[in-house]
């Protein structure tokens, strides 16, 4: 193991004698032999089985988890907050006012959520490498993406069986994973805002913490719960200090097994350009509340996104800036690269890599800009242009061939597809045109003023009067337009005169010439020598280690522990109490507690665990995952990393990484106390 | 040569063949054989002393120049932003209308602009050595920032002559500047700010381009134009590709003698910092544009500052994120090092100058946030709290021997301190909160929540509703007010309950403390280890390199000259003409001509060049600097630098650095076919 830790994490297993609690697994790799070693229990084969069937993927960027027969989800508030705002009116605030369905007709069908339970996994590695061999980098990356878009068509069955090419170890290996998808998912309740997010931004990312981050979902099938047997258990006790614990859930993306190359480009270049977006969208965004109530109810979770972004994008910052994490990172891949040029073969096989990477990143700076705002729609932040760019390019993918189509376009997608095309959700016109006014402005920055391509786009319009006339102009808020629009094909798309519709296939060429530029130029290049890299730890490392987080399933093992701060120099406390929300309450947003906390005051335990951290290697797209025991039972609900844990997108640090989580106990206490939901306290604990 | 190249720029000489034309030279210190060996023409004394009398200095951040004998001071537009701006009503509109004083009675007082004309230099190092000789960090600071205040109040004579010690060479050498003082200074002309700043932020730093930057200001002395025997005459050709051109003007600050510890921070740190709050206030301000005409009228100032100075600090940070320039100056340092240390007696002297100032840098970073927030006033960015603080301030200082106050609040200080203090211009309560509850916001984000004196500011209260009780409460818009407890000092601060004042009051202890943790600690030992690398680089490379700048009067060399665009490839070409603004005119907002220009088009000779690029060595402070020609006579109006300048903080690049001016003749084709400014004219041509 040293040689592992030596590569990825921050400790050395020398200093601590112990192994740290470092991996996201899969679980068709999960090493119950090291679990066994240090905390004493084996999970087994059925228990795993248990634990994947129980736990499941918001298809848009959460985990959860089943927690009753009948299809309950318990997840959080965070991840359902897109939901809960399309459901809500101005009259009728379920973000501030919270939602509790106290009978089953009463659930509400949320527009666009999917959720995905995870059945099966398949090993597809041959078949991948069967048709890739000996192809140059343009054909290899062809074939790789018809290949998988050709094993996901030969597994996915209608809507309900999703299927996809999961590339792990950066392409050192592929497994097929096989999900029952559901698209049929309900509220069921949410607390408020205020307490679900208590502490707000200043809060987010910190340790002591006080939130209620807690939602439930239901899954339907033919306008029915769906009937469930595998699903978690509540546990009666929740999770005390120093407890073994397990995370399962999501993580949606890790880079530490990057190389340098690709890291400085991170730390030179991209996050800067990113982090800059997102605080100037931000400062918009903020001044853009104060134009009343209502926009500042419908642009809350798009100012939560960005500000969350925001912070985790700081912190992992920070961690490459760091001289002496980065020297390490240069020096561990010195290594590895001597030891590979050290065998002829070896080097012969994986030697030229990394220069061939590093050679794609500089490419890769140059077409950023147009690739970023023209095809990755940073130019266009509109959900009325996104439903346009959809039409357009259905209209152009579905008449071709599976394996030829773009991507995202894929058979196996098209039911996410559709959702989105199809979804009723509000769109808000003052706040599209605030978000398109500052996307075209900024693609004018990036870009320049004289490109052709925004000249194409804007014309001699401001980008202000552009986005007005567009948002005012376009037809496309009609769910029906769309759907005649999809069904009508490239004969109806080319007859529209939709001003936005116009301007998604005016613009198309372009967006698809970069994307084209990079895919077989760069992205293909990055994709051929990372399988050469992730052959060569292979060589050297065995298959020891875990691949980076890909929004698959994974299983992090750990334990309820605190931590010395590093700036102030305090010792941590694992657990927090209902009692520390009350202190920490100022009656000022975003530290004002709800008035049914307030009310029911001294009706609670004050002294409940409300918080917790464990020591669990989690990262974004895990919040809604479950925290459980050694018997599979709920004790926790995760919804946050600490500050430290942010850098973990590089490295773990086992002595101040912690995942953050509502105690199972806080959730049980509020659900009966504060929500009187006895209903949904009797389906998580049936006598 | 050799070595100052290899040290400060990035040409070799032996490369080019050429010396470049690089250097923002002292009066003093002007290398006129460098000039005579290069263009064949000798600056003498005569000539020196001339153009240093005919130029100026707006204290607030830019440079001018003497038009005419009768005080007539030419500057840019966005240098004359501030008052045009204080002048104007939601009624009379002068930023959007422009502005022109057909007689000399219309022309109206700008509240807050000082010019100072620099009339004498004289050599202290030797009396500040004296007094720092062998003296410890915090003492060595202390003795000499107590001797400055000495030299300066001696120097001055009542609010006329203001006297400044020049810290150069990072302490190397000590000038003493004395300057006739003017603060009597009348807006004369404005074209509108459509035309002034033509192509807005896009265009900004950029190359071709159809500005005109410009504004005429008048200097009095009781109540009468000031008489002046020196100013610059107006050249009848203006300029043309490959002349020699000077540029004398006010650099306001460079980076390219610090040592790479320092230059990381900016790099890692600092200049991620500001960008982030530049660009989140950017997209608050835009939004907040939007409230109404009014709003935009009277924030448009910021804003644009906010931009300019955003753009510029990201392409200082591409710079610093060059590798290849990094590596440079990495290695320059390095040989530098080895040098000094190959001379036992150097390297015991100077040796150990370096390692001390990366020490300081490191405690920088840990007191950078207090320091900034509380000290330096991010955290309370509002006029009003401005005016408070300075009264705060006041009371405690004024009343302490000169030498042992605060330098901002020495004798020599204050009458820019009254000018402010008691200055008339117009106070916005909306933008106040605005910019103040951004601020706070900030402070908390930096600090802490939990930080005690973010709570001493805070209490229950959120940013927002502290920001608009304080903007409300206060009384401090009245300037009566001001003055009496200003002239009621100490007593009076005590008693007032301002709330203004009371935060002021409240918060000054802590924001003292972190400042005197800074000098203390830090300044001082950054301060004396420079002025040991100063004289290092004396004894290596003699007296023949230039100071970086100071915002002291600097005289470049250099000539009229296009460049190759390292994105496109294209060759640039130096002039534009008056035909390209109409070229580029869409109608709308930032490249809409003003209508005046519209209605003038066919009297327009549509040839005349109206911007140019120069290879002179200028940086930001420099805006408002005259183009001269060997005559001494204007020849164009320097407003920017063009997006490679940038990196000039850093070093220059002879290959792309270019300086921006307004064309002499395109100033003189619109005051004469579009303004009809008649009077003005013949002002800056008598027959």
């Amino acid at each position: 193991m040293k040689k592992i830790l030596t590569l990825f994490g921050l400790a050395s297993l020398l200093c601590s004698g112990t192994l740290a609690d470092e991996g996201m697994w899969t679980f068709n790799g999960f090493p119950s032999d090291q679990v066994k070693e240090k905390y004493g229990f084996t999970p087994d084969t059925e228990w795993l089985e248990h634990v994947r069937l129980s736990s499941v993927r918001l298809a848009e960027g959460c985990s959860g988890s089943f927690v009753s027969p009948d299809g309950l989800v318990m997840t959080n508030h965070h991840c359902a907050h897109s939901c809960i705002e399309q459901l809500s009116t101005a009259a009728r605030d379920y973000v501030a006012a919270g939602f509790y369905a106290k009978t089953l007709v009463e659930e509400v069908r949320c527009p666009e959520i999917e959720i995905n339970q995870l059945t099966k996994i398949t090993d597809v590695t041959a078949r991948v490498a069967a048709v890739t061999k000996g192809l140059k980098e343009k054909e290899y990356n062809d074939a790789l993406k018809a290949e998988m878009s050709k094993l996901e068509k030969e597994c996915a069955e209608g809507t309900e069986i999703r299927c996809d090419v999961v590339s792990l170890y950066h392409g050192g290996k592929y497994d097929l994973y096989r999900y029952k998808r559901f698209q049929d998912v309900r509220l069921v309740f949410a607390p408020e805002f205020a307490i679900a997010f208590f502490g707000g931004d200043p809060d987010n990312f910190m340790f002591p913490r006080y939130d209620l981050d807690l939602a439930f979902l239901r899954v339907y099938e033919n306008d029915q719960p769906v009937r469930l047997k595998h699903y978690f258990k509540w546990s009666g006790e929740g999770a005390k200090n120093g407890d073994l614990v397990f995370v399962s859930g999501h993580p949606g993306g890790s880079s530490r097994l990057l190389t340098v190359a690709e890291l400085e480009f991170e730390r030179d270049f991209f996050l800067v350009k990113r982090q800059l977006y997102q605080a100037e969208l931000r400062g918009l965004l903020t001044e853009f509340q104060n134009r009343g109530a209502e926009q500042k109810r419908y642009s809350n979770g798009l100012l939560f996104g960005i500000e969350n972004s925001l912070k985790a994008r700081r912190g992992m910052h920070e961690r490459l800036l760091d001289k002496r994490f980065f020297a390490m990172k240069v020096a561990s891949e010195k290594a590895f690269r001597r030891n590979i040029n050290s065998n002829p073969e070896w080097r012969k096989a994986y030697g030229g890599a990394w220069d061939a990477i590093a050679g794609a990143q500089g490419e890769l700076k140059k077409i950023w800009a147009p690739l970023t705002y023209l095809e990755n729609g940073r130019g266009f932040s509109s959900t009325l242009f996104h439903i346009a760019r959809t039409l357009v390019r259905s209209a152009a993918e579905l008449p071709k061939a599976n394996e030829k189509r773009l991507r995202e376009y894929a058979d196996s997608n098209l039911p996410a597809v559709r959702q989105n095309l199809f979804s009723a959700a509000p769109i808000y016109d003052d706040l599209e045109i605030e978000t398109l006014t500052f996307s075209l402005t900024k693609l004018r920055e990036e870009l320049g003023v004289d490109d052709p391509r925004v000249r194409k786009v804007l014309g001699t319009f401001s980008p202000r009067e552009l986005a007005v006339s567009l948002i005012k102009g376009t037809k496309l808020r009609n769910v029906e337009l769309r759907k005649s629009l999809f069904e009508g094909g490239q004969a109806a798309i080319e007859k529209s005169d939709d001003p936005m519709v116009v301007l998604a296939r005016k613009i198309d060429t372009d967006a698809r010439q970069i994307r084209t530029r990079y895919e077989d130029s760069i992205e293909s290049v990055i994709k051929k020598n990372n399988e050469l890299i992730a052959r060569a730890q292979f060589a050297v490392y065995g298959a020891s280690i875990y691949p980076d987080a890909t929004f698959t399933l994974r299983l992090t093992y750990g334990q309820v522990k605190g931590y010395k701060d590093a700036r102030s120099g305090k010792e941590i406390q694992p657990l927090t109490r209902i009692a520390g929300a009350f202190e920490r309450n100022t009656g000022r947003d975003p530290f004002a507690l709800p008035a049914s906390w307030i009310k029911a005051k001294d009706r609670l335990d004050l002294n409940t665990p409300m918080n917790f951290c464990t020591t669990n290697d989690i990262i974004g797209g895990n919040s809604g995952s479950p925290v459980i025991n050694r018997n599979a039972e709920i004790v926790g609900l995760v919804f946050d990393g600490n500050i430290e844990s942010l850098g973990g997108e590089y490295g773990f640090d086992p002595a101040v990484n912690r995942a953050v989580a509502v105690h199972g106990s806080a959730i049980e206490e509020a659900l009966r106390k504060i929500y009187h939901a006895e209903r949904l306290v009797t389906e998580l604990k049936p006598r």
